[in-house]
């Protein structure tokens, strides 16, 4: 979908008192917000103070919301409901908004009767329309009677009112079993409103999962660009704006949360097919200290890299195997032992290009090919090998080393805090262009795990990005979440073999395991006795298979896996990761008891 | 129920790996555990030095769970069955249990014949009983045929083995609409296992609601009680075994969490009307540092409390006014403006016993009559006043205050940490004997906010606990969240009037909130301006009506309520909760910017 027109968002998406939440709407580019009325309630300014600041920021009020439990009522209560009506289009006309959602009712004095519905709808309208006010009628999913937008909408049409519209909410709508492609036969002139929302696919009463699991466009399971396509066809010429209510971005900075949601929208929009081709993992950078710089160089020489050249101006050394590159940058002198994953470097055909795009999408700009991600992550978009390369000298030695049959990198494993998990998610498949390829929860030892994987079109590039609900964290209380970097081999066998005899830190893994994975798939004998001997994990799906092993934690935060895909399988053994995190807990422990 | 027997806990129930698991189960006092898979096959220790540690510890290892997907599958899917349980029979062995949980089928594999399930149940029965084994089966709620207990014990029955019997978990049985009475049918000695969990009522997918959201007994809304009952009443004679599969459990300390849940089970085995009978809150003892007592001082005095006392022996004062009393405790000489509320003192008429209570539910003793909560607030049993009165002077002013209208204090209001949060609901149920009021949740400025309250049968003493799923905090980042003390009035626009006279730091509440009063209630206009003249906030429910007001923070977290219940109003008025945080913000703010 390419179009460019007004993006909105409603106060309610955001945290704070409605001054933040208006400062980081209007700081992440919106033109214009719904207006959560219990952020006005809560807030000292009166309605003209709003429209004043509201003004001054650059942002219309686009919509007053919600006003709810109105029509089908008997006439003692629509009475009641006329006095509460005028109240509010006091304030309306005070913002200077022009349109109040109203929600269909979930109110027991209301009756099933779409004609009594109409009729009341009308009256209301009279009265808006009156003052220049527009309603916007919305069928909730959990409406008593009216729960669907094609029911919204004949009541609407035979309520026949210049002043009275429907609003369509893509949750609301695709929440429901209905076919959302009767939105077409809508007047657009009747569409009042379109508001946006995403969301997992949940078994789960809607209410609750409307109100807590909302995400933003693209993070989540709704196909978002036909249903907008359905209701830009209808000439809706109203702002797209973003409805969400979800409880991590609920109590999240503001300005972070405006930024993700924004950038949703952009993604949204672009034409399909924009996203870069990308050739592969080109390398990836760890920052370590003195002392990680040792053990982390010890590791990659144990797994078979080469230290294959230093570079000519900064304390960077690169090591390789195959197409596997790992660029190791001292930056600490200190010895704390901290290494981190800083850098995932992409092969582009056109790095300027592919960074231009990344900045568009709000991403913070690192020069001109390369960006900042929320975790603080640099992406770096590389032409080919020599662009970079260039910069090293090459090593004497480079040509000397075992080879252990790595060669490439399969993926980068990054961890996020569970508040971030879904921003960090949105950027990475956002500004690399990559689709989600793989979403788990597994028991961790010292948690639940979520992990989503994300991927390119051509299978070249994958991050897997890990989260956990944590006070203790998924790896154990005494531990930062690790990073890895997991290499192919097309023989994690003969790897291990090879790898082991080089000293490489490999983690041991227990008998009861193989003892299991005996009794699940009753492998060949012969396999099942080399896994067991060099402590290779295995998982089988009906694509494929997947062989892995680890190395322990070098430094604080930093491993290395080496895996071979045989078949289609495109996991990431998340199956065996509670028990790499028990292996990986039991060497910290035997190191610190050391 | 007032049954004594040996008590288990199921090691997925606990955070960390199995050494951790069994030490805190251990700790707490079970008797046995249900060895959970996973765990195993994550460890280290071969099944012989499972069995050793175990018995070191003084545990029996009751269960060895879960075997999945046996039953009702064509012949060579019932080798391969046949295969893998003969593998885990023998780990069952050499860990020296007796016990294989079997769950009923969820594997696309099996078909829907009961006769079938019997007849290859009856062989895995002679191949488990030819070792001495004994295999348990149990309906999943989501099994794929077999998804009730009595359908699973009909099976059993016609299955018709020794070493065949029931697994009777409390969620399968009271998440699904069957009947638990139809338990008692079922002879004692073919129920092999009991297990037990607590869940929220909720209306989601069954398998998420089981492996995310169960409790311990007495935190949820299941009727362990009459359940528990049905079975004994079958003549059952094997342990009460905890199984909860929680998410925050999940990565909490296990030795906390073990605690927690083995006073769920010594609460639900207690005999009924065991808890005391409590007169009332006696005084709310708040720790101040000397800036804080200056703050805290001038806002009781601004709400007509007056100095009444001073400790013969501590830097202790007491205020007073009507029955509610204050104890400041200057425990700190700093000047950061620390105040924290660290005791809960209620009046009962036999402390010693009420104090020994609490410890028999591993409550950490702090005296004769005072024992320690989670939240490290002290909780304190008092005779009467005079017992404790005895130990202030009397101030020679006590009488001259000017009342403000006071008569007692209607709850003390603490924070929880998310992870704490069922904990904390727990212990004080448990402790005080109260039971849930009010349970809620809401949207607050900085994130969503739970609201538990807690009420005695007299409904004398209320304790509401408020959590927050938080990085920012429900009262916002920049912010400790608050703890509170709630004073009733009879006449609360009365009260306010002579406060503000007094000089109270009450807080002021917007205009917009009264304008939307009036559109909600139409209330009658002289109450509503009055309303407005002294900022009191109101709410309405069926069986009653609610006014309350605020002082502002004083120190870092402690701040004072008035409330006027009128008729059967039994809430907190968290409907307005979120326009007093928005209003607390604005006042520290407002006080930062001076």
């Amino acid at each position: 979908m390419s179009v460019d027109r007004r993006r909105g968002i409603a106060t309610v998406c955001l945290s704070g008192t409605l001054e933040d939440k208006l400062a980081a709407a209007a700081a992440a580019g919106f033109d214009g917000v719904e207006l959560f009325e219990n952020d006005l309630l809560a807030s000292p300014w009166s309605p003209e103070r709003v429209r004043q600041e509201c003004a001054d920021l650059g942002l219309s009020i686009d919509l007053y919301q919600p006003f709810r439990d109105f029509e089908a009522v008997p006439p003692d209560v629509l009475a009641l409901n006329l006095r509460r009506a005028e109240l509010k289009f006091d304030v309306v006309e005070r913002l200077g908004a022009d349109t109040v959602l109203v929600c269909s009712s979930v109110s027991p004095d209301a009756v099933d009767d779409d004609d009594l519905a109409a009729e009341q709808l009308h009256t209301l309208a009279e009265h808006a329309g009156r003052r220049g006010l527009r309603v916007a009628y919305e069928a909730l999913a959990w409406g008593r009677f009216v729960n669907t937008y094609d029911r919204a909408w004949r009541i609407v049409r035979s309520a026949d009112h210049p002043a009275l519209g429907v609003c369509l909410d893509s949750f609301h709508v695709l929440s429901r079993e209905v076919d959302p492609v009767a939105i077409r036969t809508i007047p657009g002139e009747k569409v009042f409103f379109l508001q946006l929302a995403d969301a997992p696919r949940l078994r789960m009463d809607v209410l609750q999962w409307s109100r807590h699991h909302r995400l933003f466009p693209g993070q989540g399971a709704f196909d978002l660009t036909s249903f907008v396509d359905h209701v830009l066809a209808t000439g809706y010429r109203g702002p797209l704006s973003l409805e969400v209510f979800n409880d991590v971005f609920r109590q999240s900075d503001p300005r972070a949360a405006a930024v993700d949601a924004m950038r949703s929208l952009l993604l949204l929009q672009e034409p399909p097919d924009a996203a870069p081709v990308l050739g592969g993992h080109a390398y990836t950078e760890i920052d370590v200290d003195e002392t990680a710089a040792a053990r982390v160089g010890a590791a990659l020489a144990g797994l078979g890299f080469a230290a294959a050249g230093r570079h000519r101006s900064r304390p960077v050394e690169l090591w390789r195997q195959g197409d596997a590159r790992i660029v190791l940058h001292h930056r600490d002198p200190a010895h704390g032992g901290h290494a981190a994953v800083t850098a995932v470097a992409v092969a582009s055909p056109d790095p300027t290009t592919s960074a231009a795009r990344a900045t568009s999408f709000l991403a913070p700009s690192l020069g001109a090919t390369a960006v900042a991600a929320p975790d603080g992550t640099s992406v770096v978009f590389c032409r080919d090998d020599q662009d970079w390369l260039a910069d090293f000298t090459t090593q004497p030695d480079a040509g000397e080393h075992a080879d252990a049959g790595v060669l490439g990198t399969d993926h980068v494993g990054l961890t996020e805090p569970f508040d971030r998990f879904e921003q960090a998610g949105l950027f990475y498949r956002a500004v690399l262009g990559l689709h989600l390829d793989d979403e788990t929860e597994f028991a961790a030892p010292f948690g639940l795990v979520r992990r989503h994987s994300v991927v390119d079109r051509g299978h070249r590039v994958r991050i897997a990005l890990d989260s956990t609900l944590v006070r203790r964290g998924s790896w154990g209380p005494d531990v930062r979440e690790p990073q890895h970097v997991a290499f192919t081999t097309s023989d994690a066998v003969a790897s291990a073999r090879v790898m082991r005899g080089l000293g490489a830190p490999l983690l041991d893994i227990p008998d009861n395991y193989y003892d299991d994975l005996d009794a699940r798939f009753a492998p060949d004998p012969g396999l099942l006795a080399a896994l067991r001997e060099f402590s290779v994990l295995y998982d089988r799906d009906e694509h494929g298979e997947f062989l892995h092993f680890c190395t322990e934690v070098l430094g604080d935060r930093v491993y290395f896996e080496v895996v071979q895909r045989i078949g289609g399988y495109s996991g990431y053994g998340a199956v065996n990761a509670p028990v790499l995190m028990a292996a990986h807990r039991r060497r910290r422990r035997a190191a610190h008891d050391r």
